[in-house]
């Protein structure tokens, strides 16, 4: 393994690369030990050219015609994003998408430890979903402190994402990843993604009828 | 308005005017009438000067103090995409993911209209989600072409992820947006976009820490 490079990435890279660790992980997942440039393009939409140009930048050539070792790429793709080790996350409400989420391992997958949810209805309280009891609002910024949290996902309906996204910020949170559509407002230095499902559907329909 | 350009237009043009109609269509959807460069700019992490850029190329001047007007560019920029009207969209899965979509109007609001949901278990069908009810896969291809569907959510776990993107694909489907991870094989002209919450995280992850 090449020493990672630790100056700042540009955007270009950095999105291509974590596109890459996507489809790595999946891969890995599926038992696949190799990857060629040809298969990560065809999953990723990136040419293989720009794959191996990006690659080799840090050292990494695949073998002609083997590819690319899977397990290896994963673990260096993540020293080169600083996202090696475990990122705790917590999750807002336990309703239909909550569910779906905490049960899935989607982001487990990626080196993200849930370690909370958090539900405004009462009466859930204490409900197990996906391995942890709902907790209430009221243990949020005990939680963000107590276990070093750095991003929550909301799952909350539009209504509540504002109200909801001032509590996680005065807790500490600096990542919120965003599933209802509400546009956010956060103090300078926390990141908001949004999840644009319907944007991208729109996008990909663009390329189909044009 | 300004006749639409109809030429295609380049990849990155294209991504931004969708984050710029999802942006646009939650401000509509809050009551707003006007937005400004430097709002669009602060919801899309695009930088203003390139949003004024972008419109500016399609005769869209937003006025100084007042910004431009939002219902008027979401029609415009409908029209550039080549997207204006509804598109006929089925669901797979009906679990707790695909009860998240069919109840919310994430996708409705971006002029998408689901027609039908499909699930494999044969228990739930006629079961009614979202006002609509579960139908057995057997109708998925009567119901793409008289329909006319074009695009379909895949809400499925990653195990049965392949096995309905065929039969979606021989069914007609264009356009399949994938919920679950899985990797998927489809053939030339067919548009996988698979949905990568994790990868987003990481991404903003590495902003964060570097």
């Amino acid at each position: 393994m090449t020493e990672p490079n630790r100056e700042r990435l540009s955007l270009g890279v950095a999105a291509r690369l974590a596109r890459y660790l996507q489809v790595l992980i999946q891969a890995r997942k599926m038992g696949k030990l190799t990857l060629s440039s040809g298969e990560l393009a065809e999953y990723t939409h990136v040419n293989s050219t720009q794959i191996r140009r990006d690659l080799s930048g840090f050292g990494k050539f695949g073998k002609r015609g083997v590819g690319y070792e899977v397990a290896s790429l994963v673990d260096e793709i993540r020293e080169i994003l600083h996202t090696s080790g475990q990122h705790n996350i917590v999750l807002f409400g336990a309703g239909h998408l909550g569910q779906a989420i905490a049960s899935s391992d989607i982001f487990t997958d990626h080196g993200f430890r849930m370690v909370a949810i958090f539900d405004s209805d009462a009466e859930r309280i204490g409900e197990r979903v996906g391995g942890l009891a709902i907790r209430p609002l009221d243990d949020v910024t005990e939680t963000v402190a107590s276990e070093s949290v750095v991003a929550a996902v909301l799952a909350v309906p539009a209504h509540a994402a504002q109200e909801t996204a001032d509590l996680l910020v005065d807790a500490g949170v600096r990542i919120i990843f965003n599933y209802s559509e509400q546009l956010l407002q956060v103090p300078p230095g926390v990141i908001i993604h949004t999840s644009t499902p319907a944007v991208d559907l729109l996008y990909a329909l663009y390329f189909y009828l044009s």
